[in-house]
């Protein structure tokens, strides 16, 4: 592996520096290739990197920046305001070509509309889309997008999400002839939005595409599909509700009350079921898979949830690291030529 | 409890008179009081029955329908060719007074529609909503509405099921002041879509109604509202997300594959501990849970999941008796009057 250089928006996000500096160093240590600009206020980054080893340090760079971009900004508001701020600055190092990718875990809105601004959507795409690889329960993957880019969505767009599903199935997770989904309240034709029957119409069309019809929610996980698509709205409703109920699940795996007078090997042996069974459910922890990408742009940008902790912010990274490495953008973009509709 | 009659539509659902008709005479079995009266076609009917006892027997009648709504019609074709359906058959009972309630796992649209035209919504209800009582991780509940009779709805449909909602959990669930939130995709003011916006507006502003925020769908078990509210596209992919990843877990629970060479005792613990855990997550499966309300409308209507098993449909079959008891159309009748805005 050559080296690479990612931006983190190390201010962004729930808990911003607490958060970002410890998962960047973790990065720093896991990957030797990787350098990280953490872009944000000097003082705050600082004094958290008290604890860096030499090794770390090395492969570190402080980028100033002097503001923030609210959590609670109206992404027009925020593109206003956006001079300065740690998620401007850190896309603007991608753009310059300082670094490769940019992650980010502040307002999607704002990172969704300035890194439209900045590094511009690829050829015959109108709107990036946030795009997630959840792990389903056949051992495989599934491809979902919008995850919140675009609350709204037209039939056209809908389109250009199956697309660039489809080409990151298969280009980067290689999944051949990827099947492809769109979200629905019914598998019946008749079923649903305008959008989405009108998307459908036209994804029957598109020679290059294994479209496969719809999918309802309750097949997040089945497996059934390779690539879901849905709008920004109902994506992220659907993912945040998913994560919702396995937390729940989890923390009542490990939450079990005890019972006084059991005896002592009883209770161990639970204890240990219990352990085993939190493993096995551990790949759907969404800690393990958190990170979006932004799909469709001249550029790689990953989104982290907002609440990440450490663990989860450094998933991310790796991420990034891993869009990098394969190329996501080049490839989407080589792609899109021979399966887009031709535009008048 | 005095004497009470639902009529069944019979020939709805995935399954039909398979399903329908075992769950019937086990409610009857159950319910000592329960007369039921069984819409559809009596060739497929009459075989079921052969093992009914004279109990059963002699509150269980069959109303000849000759046709069946198709689960894939659209709502107004449905409504067109209604005459004669198992579904609008067993609707026009209610209407007739000779049922008290009408349970049925056809088509949703067709039965949204055909009991808006039958029953009436009440006063001040442009449309009636699908509506669950959800349990939570707090061992509480929660109205989740709408669950998919509307695909598309307004900010003033978003406000009335929020009344509605209110009145159920007070009134029914006996929560007092029950607190309302809307479904969005970030708890911040500006987050979401124009109707949720202005909808959120609406509500700070009705004095009876105990308007909490937004909320998002990762809140959704933790027992943060009373009452949560959401266009009924939105609501039906969230209740099935939900479902989709809870099935997950209970079969993943009850499927640990098992190692060879274990000795028999540790197998039998595991099996019982097992046993343990599946029991303990058993008030979330979504069978435990089946049958959303119609509320909105001068009847009791109850929707079945399509998909149901004998089980689920019982289930939906107490959740009408229950309805009935509560008299869930004439509270929120009375209530509506005094929370209602004002109309022009």
């Amino acid at each position: 592996m050559t080296d690479l250089t990612l931006a983190l928006d190390a201010m962004g996000g729930d808990h911003g520096p607490a958060v970002t500096v410890p998962a960047a160093l973790q990065a720093l240590s896991t990957n030797t290739q990787l350098h990280l600009l953490l872009v944000g206020d000097p003082d705050a980054i600082t004094p958290l990197l008290a604890r860096a080893d030499f090794g770390q340090r090395s492969r570190l760079h402080i980028i100033a920046a002097e503001s923030v971009v609210a959590s609670d900004a109206r992404p027009s508001q925020a593109l206003r305001n956006s001079r300065g701020t740690s998620m401007r600055v850190a896309l603007e190092l991608v753009k310059e070509g300082r670094a490769q990718a940019c992650v980010s875990a502040g307002n999607t809105g704002a990172l969704m509309g300035l890194a439209k601004l900045l590094l511009k959507p690829l050829e015959g795409i109108e709107r990036p889309a946030l795009m997630s690889v959840l792990p389903n329960q056949r051992k495989g993957k599934t491809v979902v997008l919008d995850l919140g880019a675009n609350v709204a969505c037209d039939s056209t767009m809908l389109v250009q999400f199956a697309i660039m599903g489809s080409v990151m199935a298969e280009e980067v997770l290689g999944i051949p002839e990827p099947r492809v989904a769109l979200l629905n309240i019914g598998e019946e034709e008749t079923k649903g939005l305008d959008s989405i029957r009108d998307a459908a119409a036209l994804l029957k069309t598109l020679p290059g595409l294994n479209y496969i019809g719809y999918l309802e929610a309750n097949e997040l996980l089945t497996g059934k599909t390779d690539v879901l698509v849905c709008d920004g709205f109902v994506g992220n409703v659907t993912l945040k509700t998913m994560e919702g109920v396995v937390r729940m699940f989890l923390s009542l795996l490990k939450s079990q009350e005890e019972k006084k007078g059991r005896s002592w090997w009883l209770r161990l042996l639970k204890h240990w079921l219990q352990k085993k069974l939190a493993r096995r459910f551990s790949h759907l922890n969404p800690d393990q898979y958190n990170g979006a990408c932004l799909l469709g742009l001249r550029g790689t940008v990953i989104k982290s949830h907002g609440a990440a902790n450490q663990r989860a912010f450094e998933v991310a990274i790796e991420q990034a690291v891993q869009a990098v490495q394969r190329q996501v953008p080049q490839r989407i973009a080589a792609c899109l030529e021979s399966v887009l509709p031709e535009s008048d």
